[in-house]
């Protein structure tokens, strides 16, 4: 009886920005435990950056779509935490996702599609029965989204119950451009730990053209191949590839293309289709 | 037949400053495992700062009490390994503690209240019948403590067995002086990932005085309101409020306490009254 | 029924290089999960240096050997992803170990002894029957490593399946020299985080001698004594003692041998014998 679309398997997910030197996490996982000790917790990630929500929407997009369904995942990168901004709770693809509603959800809740919204309307817009006290305003982690993901993973309480539907915050983003020629004008999303820099023009975008006449185009007129894996170069060399996820990237085999081509998050990059 | 006050739940935890470019935690976590592969093993945290007792007794603190009775907390920070130093193990609040007699357990067991102390007293000191071999002298986390805490968490042996009780050591810490206006003299414990500065004023220490009443005064002169939530200043901007364990902390909204107002582990911080 | 050697326990440990900032290491739990949501996965390290393969392998070795048998473990320390250098299921000491077959695992199989090696020779040289989509060059951690560690944890499959016996890259190294004085000349293979540097040097090479009859000789002319305990040296102090896998090792008391005596990797160290 969990009501339309979310069957627990009793998975939790922990993403977070709290790092591995503080007692938050440990906490955290203390009050889920305490729902129920047969709750089967999985880290995801700790050190994201802080308080960083585009990259640790990022993470979840990556890391979320490949649990499988009635897993709940808990995610709390909250800069803020204490203002007006709302929690949620969503679901999709047999999935439910609980955090601060700030646009930590919106790309993996579009990857996975159809998502349902709900969050429960009280009048201080909180997860209201799980709130411990009266005042807790520093860390809903572990007050708030904690304890509603742990009822939630161990079938105490269904989704539907959560409250009315509601609209999730989307997160702001201006796509890839087409260009004349067929290609792509995009942006770097972000980079990761080996330096490597993931755009966000899709394979899909793409559809029909073969990739042999592709050619990634950066600001300082320097061009790359698009190859199918690092490999294809020499060690120290610059190219463009499809990445895990499907997104042009752009990577140094054996050294970082953050470091070496000078690529932050924000810097636009071509994706040039040779006539 | 667990004996006083402890039925294990086959939870374990784990908080060490071994980092997480190493096998030591890996190490422990095999041992444990080899026990009974039935443990649920969890990872508090393993990026404390090396061989700092006082902040990891922080984060033991903030993070122990959260769990179910029955948990064992295996915590391994340990300075003194190889010296005189003794191992523990202790009980409170129906969770067990296992590690160095170093003041590590001091807060936590004091914040859960009724600890029991126990340690086996060999003629070397140690938590005999778990050793292996006839010369361990420089990773008790693994060949001592490790053992104790899967023995004890999957039910093969009883708290009372370990052997007699005895006194732990205490952390040596001067508590907040109380001013003549009713406020507090402290100091500050630490600081966590984001820059916030803990304290050691307690809200339980301030009892009757209302928010509106209290000020932070720093010992540039600087002066902080006390209010209840980050959001409640600017961005950028600093405040004092009561963290999530009620300690006074300070922080900077969006920014680091730490950096900006030059605030490390033992700075002295007032609260004053203002009448 | 599952062939020669290995009964699953259901056991997973994960070692990797991605960080704790990226969605690498999620994905690669949410296939193992979606495998079976039973498993019970332990993370051992994801902080190791990137693509450092020889520290990597020190790693494995330090913690693998700890687990029970009917472990799997599952380590992507990758930097030749999409070259040739192929995938690979090795079977030890009732352990299995999943992962590309870059030296990665030489030191533990060698500890344990014993080996089989096996895996999937199809044409592409991967393991086959687990590969998603068709062109998957840059993350073989989540699309073939992971679900075949699942595959063989679940017991869907039993290893012998995995293909025909083959023979693993071994890790090239050169052993200690023997002195004329019956001592060693080795090197430094790393450090740890408390700035421990370990040597290949081990007890099993000094058969025999007398601890107090031996005496590490550094580059610098430096000598040490070789002690049972860090705690026999005052705070500040340099000493050599055999560590917790029984290499001889270099410590500072309190501080970092790698920092106070510039000890790294390669860095050549005798072991003297006093007559």
């Amino acid at each position: 009886m969990q009501g339309r679309g979310f069957a627990p398997n009793g998975l939790v997910t922990l993403t977070t920005d709290f790092g591995s030197s503080d007692g938050y996490v440990g906490a955290m996982k203390g009050v889920l435990l305490s729902v129920s000790t047969e709750l089967r917790l999985h880290d995801l990630a700790h050190g994201l950056p802080p308080q960083d929500i585009e990259h640790a929407a990022g993470v979840l997009r990556a890391a979320c779509p490949w649990f499988p369904p009635g897993t709940v995942h808990l995610a709390v990168i909250d800069p803020g935490v204490g203002t007006a901004r709302a929690p949620v709770v969503a679901r999709a693809g047999g999935q439910v996702f609980v955090g601060p509603d700030n646009g930590l959800f919106g790309p993996v809740l579009a990857e996975l599609g159809g998502a349902t919204i709900v969050r429960r309307v009280d009048p201080q817009g909180r997860l209201g029965p799980w709130l411990r006290g009266d005042e807790i305003n520093t860390f809903h982690g572990r007050d708030i989204f904690a304890p509603a993901a742990g009822l939630l993973a161990a079938g105490r309480i269904a989704v539907p119950e959560v409250g009315p539907p509601h609209t999730l915050l989307t997160w702001e983003r201006v796509p890839p451009r087409r260009m004349d020629d067929g290609g792509l004008t995009g942006r770097v999303t972000g980079t990761d730990r080996f330096g490597n820099a993931v755009t966000d023009m899709h394979r899909a975008m793409l559809d029909g053209v073969p990739r042999a006449a592709m050619e990634v185009s950066l600001a300082d007129g320097r061009r790359l191949p698009v190859l199918r894996t690092y490999g294809e170069v020499p060690a120290g060399e610059a190219l463009a590839l499809f990445g895990s996820e499907g997104f042009v990237e752009i990577a140094v085999r054996g050294g970082s293309a953050r470091n070496r081509l000078g690529l932050r998050r924000g810097a636009v990059v071509r994706l040039v289709i040779r006539s």
